[in-house]
């Protein structure tokens, strides 16, 4: 299956391009809508939010990773196998974590070019139809070029940072929960929050922090919008303390 | 066909890990998303319109129904074949007017469970697999065990209050439209509103109800948005008046 | 492929209920969701943003077209074939701009009704049924009958005025970038704006226009929000300086 990560927002005519490329040139491909809104035009926090989420999907699933705010610049394109699981996306940081975290990585430069690309949409003209191929089972094109990228050193292995909200108020961090210590207590926004094993194990209006179903330490309060009762959001910075 | 209602939100990852798991256990087969934006956390109103909802689509259809506010607790989950239709989700009331309006009912209780069961995310990681496979047309799993939903004897069989406000502030009542009077009007937010066949019977600005293409009684305003013009949402009670 | 242009808005009931139709009366054909936030109610601004991205898609594409304030009243059904590309659509003006543009046109009223129509739901009920028979490539029905749309002389070939503002704040107008003169200059909101290629080529928090990847001179400010920056939405009228 084709897998989309983007911040290209729900509304719009970007996804649904998209995915027409991918239909006319991997016809009978499943193609599956994981983010649409990742953090906008934020490469880093996007990062650890991916490695978390594709970590999940069948290791033949190729990523359509979209986070992309230098479009129409020097930054290069890639494609990045990881463990088995193919990426496809911009040179910005964006697949630096899900490469940091594989056993077995390789990495290619894009130097295909369609006949007509767009100075801004190159997640429609350029990375589709690449990951369209990949997916497809088409040889590797011959314009992919071996490539190591750049390895952000100051990018830690965990993002102490929350970096995504979703639709109940609930604030995903960078932090994976299997890393920290089970007593763990996480401070954020001037509170200390306990871990509970999920919502209906803490009382109604409580803030709490649990392992969310794909392993990232998350913020919650049962019943209630952690995000807008804390006042925290994307980019807010979490102490850990034991 | 599966057919997905739930309040997850529109954004964020959890209808697309729910689509993957449809498309791995049951390839080839449409999944479409009638809500993703049902009442959040209420299964008394996502019931009415669930019901509602579900009766226009074909018999063989398979509903994943998810407002679960108690995941990871002590509530069932449950199958629910009526008049043919089948539905999966948890047992808090979200199936009970679906069961209640049909003409027969059979009911099980789901014993089984997946090797990895999140505690937040039974939807992708338990009533997804069941319907899969149902709408596959698998046999029904031996973990399935004939069950006897509590009835919610206090729940009426309409319910005289706002149950969905749409993106033109269209406000859906749990009423069907063919069990009021005629002439029935309808007393919401201290106005009382007559009975119109649709938008364009009525003068720019002014609210009124009529059957909306589902059946329940709508409230609206022909040009406006009636939700704001009117102050109701969710919850919202309405008196009929004949 | 069946591509859906509409105003149902993401959220709601509205393009599941489309889709189930579209997939019982065309399976197996690709549906692709283009825009489900076109002006809401708006023909003409809608009118000019579906020409523009429709002229993108494959010549044998099937566009399911809903912006249809007057549903239930007297405006006719329409079946446009313009290029090749074939348009199910409320005669009101959505489909003017189309038409206007293509070199070769035919059109007809949609005389079939079905069996069971709701009053406020011709995208399910009329249109989307004959869109799936036209994409299943089945014999146009009988019940299409040759007709001349009325031609709105007082619409311009170009629209001066902000028809779309996407998820980034980036506000499309209804003018294509190709018309204008290669130096020319957007008065909008009392801002005198340039002309730029793409976004990394003006500095950051500077608005600027420039050709989208659908050829609309689109308004947009570097890493910021041109809509809320500027004071823009869709409407806004724009002044041409060369």
């Amino acid at each position: 299956m084709i897998v989309l990560f983007t911040d290209f927002g729900l509304a719009g005519p970007y996804t649904g391009q998209m995915k027409a490329v991918l239909h006319c040139e991997a016809p009978g491909i499943p193609v599956i809508d994981l983010f649409a809104d990742a953090p906008a035009g934020d490469a880093r926090s996007s990062a650890y939010l991916l490695a978390a989420y594709a970590a999940w999907f069948p290791s033949d699933s190729v990523f359509l990773a979209v986070v992309d705010p230098g479009v129409g610049g020097e930054r290069a394109a890639l494609v990045v196998e990881a463990d088995g699981r193919r990426f496809v996306g911009p040179d910005n940081g964006l697949l630096e974590i899900v490469m940091r975290r594989a056993s077995a990585v390789r990495a290619w430069q894009i130097a295909w070019r369609p006949t007509a690309l767009s100075a801004s949409f190159h997640g429609r003209d350029l990375f589709a139809p690449v990951a369209a191929r990949l997916a497809a089972g088409a040889p590797a094109p011959d314009a992919l070029r071996p490539f190591v990228p750049e390895r952000r050193a100051d990018w830690p292995d965990d993002l102490p940072r929350i970096v995504y909200v979703d639709h109940f108020g609930n604030a995903m961090s960078g932090l994976r929960a299997a890393r920290l210590p089970a007593a763990a207590r996480l401070r954020i926004a001037n509170r200390e929050l306990a871990r509970a094993r999920t919502f209906c194990d803490v009382p109604a209006g409580k803030p709490f922090w649990y392992e969310n179903s794909n392993g990232l330490a998350e913020i919650a309060v049962n019943g209630g919008h952690a995000a807008a009762t804390l006042g925290i959001s994307i980019g807010t910075e979490i102490e850990i303390s034991a």
